[in-house]
């Protein structure tokens, strides 16, 4: 009988707990596998920490946020005591015969190498920023957007009654998916991606617009948005003169500037780690469920070396070679496309 | 400059608002088209009842369930007064140049024969169901599902706290898209669609082994599913004899028998237009813009008798004929894959 | 060191967890008590059926819905094997100095005879209805309202959209707060509960000067409202000529008797199970924490025959005696001053 | 024919636009009163800037955030243009016999000297902090606590995913009701409220235990809590070694001095302004409508110089003297209670 682990790497994500679940469920029901997680990521492979997932384990997780198995940023050949023999110690112990690494660009670069060091190895790929090339979309990505949609939906009711204009930063440190999407389903006047500065003064110059419709402009920020004149702006900011490193979100810097240049009252909130946990929106359950029962099916087929994939409405596999350093960014066209509906 | 007709056509969807707006707003932004909307589908465009659509009418509508122009189940072809003679009129008297029909299936068979009498028409695609071969997804389909998730989340803590087996009915007259997707998210025991008869014998199997695992049983059906049995089954139901024609949905039919069959106490609920209505996610108003923002371009090119549609993460044109009468339905093996995870 | 028993008695509610918690971590935190949970209600105490309630075990369990006791319609005094000796016995046997009851009327009243039969126990007021005079307000009936609430906003964009009467149930067996928060909060057009029947002529005449100000009717209905003309009218409805008793709720009788007689088209929705399930409310975590706390106060006074209750913001102590058979219905003024906004 | 004239002034808060329509469908159908509204607060009623209030303009708008006067922080007797004679020539102009101011503590106080220049007034309580002594509970309140609780429940996960501490920032400026609502709702392991400093070492020593008993410490801390040792700490933090003032709130400053003091991984989160936005909740409506109802009973009977407010279930009368500047702290025995619930 054939044995496997797995992990959940980085960043947590709603919909991990989902695709544990898929993946055990039609593991041991289909295949009659049997499963073990690692504790906390790679760390737990390192270490041969884990705990054994049977069915009863993981019946009714699909609902929780965040991962019953830990994760953390252990990098499996970084950290001191990591390394293949380490890892494949962990495995002999165990007698586990493959491992199933969840997680984003980062850890699919890491199960490429353990593969390249001859440990079985496949993959499913997590980023709530939605940013991999090698899937049309994660799980995660889904719940992100709705939280973030309805922290605009609100702010919106505050901007209106007080004339002002509310700056919201989401998560998106590369892509600027979230804010995309975020901000066409909420109607934002201005989003601002990583992909694409924007000087201040076109910023300014959008909200100006806005409000001289008589509409309270709303902005939503990519964290990982930058403008030209940005550490100009911000050491300009220093009112004892001293230049430093900047405290706080994108939103915390623009705020002000946008305040200051256009005279009209500006608040800044910064959605933060609530976007990334609670209960998973049905969509996001459902991809993580498909995404754990086609890596069961990859483990099954040891076709090591492969990541499950979302392609249209199928599940599909690329290799890990595809999938590693090929960031989706919003393509440009997309992003001017939607400027013409910034009402 | 051009001058377009917006017609929304059958039942209630959530996006709707989204379509209207995005169509608007970008064929006013980029085209300097003019826009009117025809009152309740196709009665507006048949009596020439229409109201003017300009950015100020739009904006801040994609939160509002429901649409703004009304709908109806009038048939242009059907009723009295309709005919191509009749809607020609109102075009011309009304300036307008072609009409873009949001609507389901029977509307795009509707628009294609105003296309074959020589009216210009473009489509937006329209099913809660998700039952339409020509694309992706729906939108709509997002919103009801999210909702009917919700919906068995609640009804599973009443279930285990009274030990009851819950069933809950939910959309899909002859596709179980929502039933799949809300049972797989929700962690349902038995997902019951119209693709697939179950007999009510199997229904109690999977029911009874559910509860002797110690757990409380949790049945999603769809509204379009039938067992064999069924009709048998009902008139036995009939406390005088008489048989009679079904009143209420089949969860109310299912949980009295399952109830009878199992010795376990049963509780329907119908979860109705609850599903249909309200705020729509944020995956539903991106979709609904995107597709707005399409059929702008598909009137702008004149490229009639298309209809939008999503392929993977693209908006694509695809010809009336292509989506007239291709249903949808839920995959067999899709259907048996997901009873692997029936924890 | 004292030890008391915890059970919770019949339909579940959103807050019976927060409650439980509640008394377990002050009980143990600041009076050293040990606790019990007696399983399914009064049969755990009958049978002596009990599980440990230490810390751990309740940690976390407010967020969710149902009992984790779970619960039963199990009369103490009915069940063949009941009575006061049966639970005496438990108690001994267990080593529990007293009870712990938490439930509705029916509870409190069998709580009273279980003290005038010599075993000690005091009670928390459980009822979603509201509809207990003892108290100001009852846990889960906050839960309740809110979605019947959100249930209405829904509802309300598709009778909008179809220009229908929409005729939703929600419930209340014998008093109507739930309907009446729950139209008020929406801005439902009528309200219609128990305490005051409506001719089905009145009700009409409502809907009816709704439509005619250009508006879509939206009726909320108590389960347990009823009509002077309702016999004849429900009998009226058979298609057969035969009598029979109503299948469904009320407002899937009233919906086709609307349509009849306006000729407005009318749909009907029955919220059912799901009103009663699910994540509590912040408010009712909230109070069914204090009353937790406040109860494990009661049993460290021995204050035996006492029920927690809520006052203004103060939790108080009120004798069984006071607490059964004082229905809470909606006073009339209060439900005519509503008419005045039914906008 | 009376006519009167509401101001919403201060914050925005859910519930306000309940309340305006709960004034005029009273006031206009039981009374036969007409309505102006004052535009954005004070200021409208200096400058004379209003709009009709009728029927139609305040159907559907208590499901609305915010209000739909628009408000501010326009202080009638310090703005250059302000005084009793301005307000009286506005109101003579308008012919408006009385006002309704809508607002905090410092509107109260305003329209308590408004009244003492002869202006007819009466008050409506609104502070979303739950801070003023003469009233059970203000709405708004019940909103936040709700955006708090929710937000708490998600950022568990991720705490608990990545065994950190998560500490979330509520508004609380000088009572911590949202923080102790809230936190006792989710389960949080420390409250930190501006009614009770407690020092950064107890603050950690609660940490480190909940992380020994092998769960991730939750703390919910209220924007007005201050800790003895805070200004030290604060420039301590200081990279270049200049004291300055603080940038951002509370939890932005603790999380870093949690991490550096236990070793564990903190991470901040401030809710801001999506807490006082966005569609209000049932509760907040009805209470709305009720002391909108209200007032306008107030109105009718002249009662001027008489506030509205909540006592148990019943809706009293306040004079503005028993009303202005009585803040209603959180209880120093509640706030210790509670500790004995941080599981």
């Amino acid at each position: 009988m054939a044995r496997f682990g797995i992990l959940t790497s980085g960043g947590d994500c709603p919909g991990l707990n989902a695709v544990i679940r898929g993946t055990v469920l039609q593991g041991t029901g289909v295949y009659d596998h049997e499963y073990v997680g690692f504790r906390d990521g790679f760390r737990g492979l390192v270490y041969g920490d884990a705990m054994d997932l049977d069915r009863s384990v993981v019946r009714g997780i699909s609902q929780q946020g965040g991962t019953i198995l830990g994760t953390s940023r252990f990098g499996p050949y970084v950290e001191p005591d990591g390394g293949a023999a380490a890892m494949r110690a962990s495995l002999e112990r165990l007698g586990v015969d493959g491992v199933i690494a969840i997680g984003g660009d980062g850890t699919m670069a890491a199960a490429n190498r353990l593969l390249g060091d001859g440990i079985p190895v496949v993959g499913v790929p997590k980023t709530i920023d939605n940013d991999l090339e090698a899937t049309d979309y994660t799980f995660g990505f889904n719940t992100a957007v709705e939280i973030a949609t309805e922290a605009v939906d609100r702010l919106r009711t505050t901007g209106n009654s007080h004339k002002r204009c509310m700056v919201l930063e989401v998560m998106g440190r590369h892509a600027g998916w979230i804010a995309m999407y975020a901000g066409v389903a909420a109607g934002a006047h201005a989003i601002l991606i990583p992909e694409q500065p924007e000087s201040l003064d076109q910023i300014c110059e959008w909200v100006t617009s806005v409000r001289d419709r008589g509409r309270s402009p709303m902005v939503v920020v990519a964290e990982g948005f930058r403008f030209p004149d940005m550490d100009q702006a911000h050491s300009h900011k220093g009112m004892d003169g001293f230049n430093r490193p900047r405290l706080g979100g994108i939103a915390e810097l623009l705020a002000p500037l946008i305040e200051e240049h256009t005279g009209i009252e500006t608040r800044a909130t910064v959605l933060g780690h609530i976007q990334r946990g609670g209960v998973p929106s049905a969509w996001d359950r459902v991809l993580g469920t498909r995404f754990g029962q086609a890596v069961s099916d990859l483990v099954a087929d040891r076709d090591w070396g492969q990541m499950v994939a979302l392609r249209g409405t199928d599940i599909v596999r690329v290799p890990f070679s595809a999938a590693v350093g090929n960031t989706k960014t919003v393509p440009l066209e997309y992003y001017r496309g939607s400027r013409a509906i910034f009402g």
